[in-house]
């Protein structure tokens, strides 16, 4: 509930991912009663519901925190929303893992009262951006807008144990987004910051100092830790970028290519586009949330189904957890 | 000098940009008596330069700013450095335009120390980005790092005075770069610069309202406006995901191309290359400043100095000018 998509698009998701889990998996759908009766009287839907019932469990909500709501102020007034009731029952472990396109304001802010805290003073979100080589861990994009010296160094910390858990690599390199490699460069909290990184460097993560937006996409860096109004402009720069160049070349090169190349463009494509990749993965808190793009889509949404599983599968907030003690 | 570059592969912009260059054309080198010394050991600088006495004149400086410098306090003690020099140069009138791959702040805080005043209490940095329609004015790409929505407010209304010149429209569309299209999205500075430029819309410029990083590349806005960490930061990763992109495809696809499909390969990755562009603009004083990237290449320089060319013939400080009075 509360996304810019509407629940149908996103019982979509739920049909579409169906194939991709097993008889152990369990789909638990917040949504209101209206929302509930709209979905059963279109037949498809009704008659997935009957065969999969097993499978997909409707969780009906008292109501839903919208795009336009106080963060804060929803999370508080809204107890029974879907976000608020689904994040508790994720802290209870009835759910594995919550995820949402809804309010990214709202998500974070009821992580944070319901869920115990873990290794972050604040929230933040966490995206695995396409490099030349692994996959980057951007943080924050868009969690947290004003983070101090401090909690960037939080970032890098747990950015890095996501790393490791995911990559394997014991000491994870670590960047500090900035406008120039030289220390002095960018503003007096991201020269605090780095220097606070350097000062850890070589326990938990390997700091290889400031990195340019350029340089991100070339691999070898798995850790990029940054504010999150400069990760969200990023992470939707890269994504916009990439629309520009391939929309162009399929309009341009259309006719004079053949099935092979358009494969390959196809392929590369798919890497960029956001609702190929799940949503991004909070950190700072001991649950498994996921927040999906605003206006989500069908496969963004079952992207972030498959990919939540995953990281349930390699237990993910233990493997962080246990790196903090 | 003090560009990243050695003052040789600049020389080579010098002989490179001749053949597009006219009689009535002048360069002017700053460069201390050292790199002069070097550059006439090479036996085609020298014999270049004799053949072109008329169009290049080497004029010696006392010395060089170098990018680890603290850009102020070099400013005031360096006085006969190339930067110093060639700006003093500039308020002279000697010269028409004055382009630099220098230390960006040294450039900004000369300019800014040297040069009249015009428009802005802080100076910033604009560079034009592709996008699927005419070319987007980013301002600010790295000259002042904490503006206030005053100084976002100026930068919006030196924007559109830039693309009124350049693209001829009368009212251009002004956005402001945001985590989101709503209103209350942002930092607080980012909301208050919201609420003034809104105030100021359907004077001189069209204001659009939030800009996300996706729709920036879609066309229709013409002024983007950004403090000038992430300006940067948005221009150096529009220009990694499009190297990351370009070298994938080349590198995948390379055999089984034909040339037509090469080509506008190639064009299309033109397009995005930093150095097929002019530098950035240097916006709120009365003299053309172009600041090239410090790692400047041959290509970007002749780019540089054929866009400065341009921007000369077209009078541009005349025409943003005019618009304060």
């Amino acid at each position: 509930m509360g996304s810019e998509s509407s629940p149908g698009v996103l019982f979509e998701a739920v049909l579409a991912s169906a194939s991709y889990l097993s008889k152990q998996d369990s789909l638990v759908v917040f949504l209101t009663r209206f929302a509930m009766e709209s979905i059963l009287r279109d037949s498809r839907f009704s008659c997935f519901l009957d065969e999969h019932s097993g499978l997909v469990d409707l969780h009906v909500v008292e109501g839903e925190i919208s795009m336009e709501d106080d963060p804060l102020a929803a999370v508080r007034l809204k107890k029974e929303s879907s976000v608020v009731v689904g994040l508790r029952l994720l802290k209870e472990r009835n759910i594995d893992a919550f995820v949402s396109a809804g309010n990214t304001g709202a998500i974070v802010a009821a992580a944070a009262l319901i869920l115990p805290k873990m290794g972050l003073d604040r929230c933040c979100l966490l995206a695995s951006l396409p490099t030349k080589k692994d996959p980057l861990a951007v943080l924050d994009v868009g969690g947290f807008l004003d983070p101090t010296p401090e909690i960037l160094l939080q970032y890098a910390r747990i950015g890095a144990f996501y790393q490791r858990a995911l990559l394997g690599k014991e000491t994870p390199n670590v960047g500090l987004m900035n406008i120039g490699v030289e220390s002095k460069k960018g503003t007096g909290e991201v020269r605090e910051a780095y220097r606070l990184l350097k000062q850890e460097e070589g326990g938990q993560f390997h700091f290889v100092g400031n990195i340019e937006g350029r340089e991100a996409f070339e691999g070898g860096v798995d850790v990029l830790v940054t504010d999150g109004f400069t990760g969200n402009v990023l992470l939707k720069v890269s994504q916009g970028v990439s629309s520009f160049i391939f929309d162009y070349l399929k309009s341009e090169i259309k006719e004079i290519l053949n099935d092979e190349v358009h494969q390959v463009i196809d392929d590369l494509h798919r890497h960029f586009r956001y609702d190929e990749h799940p949503g991004a993965f909070l950190c700072g808190v001991e649950g498994l949330v996921i927040k999906c793009h605003g206006a989500a889509t069908v496969r963004s949404m079952v992207q972030s189904i498959l990919g939540a599983k995953r990281l349930v599968q390699i237990n993910i907030i233990n493997q962080i957890k246990r790196n903090f003690y």
